[in-house]
């Protein structure tokens, strides 16, 4: 089986939740998982489960808020520690979950050749998440699932459209 | 925290595993959790790994092959049988993964009175997963994600188009 490269973005919930659903059933077949989380540092609650079935996971050493116009420095220098690590801890795994990388491909703080290197040497399963997943990474994916918020159509109170909304 | 309704939809990738996903970052949380799988009968590789963690699994006996326009007699009795289990099952669980009934629902084999009561009994969390999630369903939930499979855009061969691709 040769490997896989997997987009989830959108900007509706479920991103990060189906790779880790995607993370279980890998297990569940016995399979080497790593996850790495950008932008993230804060404990969360599948973290210990996750760890106890085996799975590696590396994230940021603290959260940063930031607008993509003005990106702080310590956040990139963070990013690309985290980027070291998955070019080190990467290989010999079955499955790579690239959490919420979208983001930072998208602002360029991880360059699209480096990025694009990483995907042809590597051996594993790669699942980038996050929203705005740059077009050139959906051209080279192999699947793309875009989740879109619904819900706020209703709220709004604007009428579902046949055919377009469901 | 009151009850929650989501609703996982559309015809890309990651409905069930985001649903699994959710499983286990309830389980970080130390909560309840049961999963109803409508229309699967095999085994699949997260199966056991949520055994394992405590989760009650409950599914079809056999697997059907069918067309929406027809359905068959003991497809309908055996939707029925796992619609009571969940009746049953479902209470003093914190969520409550119910895969794939929206097919059995936008089929009205599982009626929409029916849903709704218990939809409005309940006090557990639900999520509903699968292709065509009825109109009336959405307008009750308070989330609805529906997942679009993108690639194919690509294949075909078709320029994604700014503002509306990506």
């Amino acid at each position: 089986m040769s490997k896989r490269i997997l987009v989830i973005t959108g900007n509706g919930k479920g991103k990060t939740t189906s790779a880790i659903g995607l993370i279980i059933r890998s297990l569940g077949h016995k399979k080497k998982v790593s996850l790495f989380k950008f932008f993230k540092s804060q404990p969360s609650g599948e973290d210990k489960i996750l760890k106890n079935l085996g799975v590696k996971i590396f994230k940021f050493k603290k959260a940063f808020f930031f607008k993509p116009s003005k990106i702080p420095k310590d956040l990139k220098i963070e990013c690309q520690r985290l980027w070291r690590e998955v070019e080190k801890e990467s290989e010999n795994k079955n499955l790579v979950i690239l959490d919420e990388i979208n983001l930072a491909l998208s602002a360029n703080i991880i360059k699209k050749e480096v990025f694009k290197k990483f995907l042809n040497t590597t051996k594993s399963n790669i699942v980038c998440t996050g929203r705005n997943a740059p077009l050139w990474l959906q051209k080279i994916a192999d699947t793309v699932s875009e989740i879109k918020e619904k819900k706020h159509i209703y709220i709004k109170g604007i009428k579902a459209q046949e055919g377009i909304e469901f």
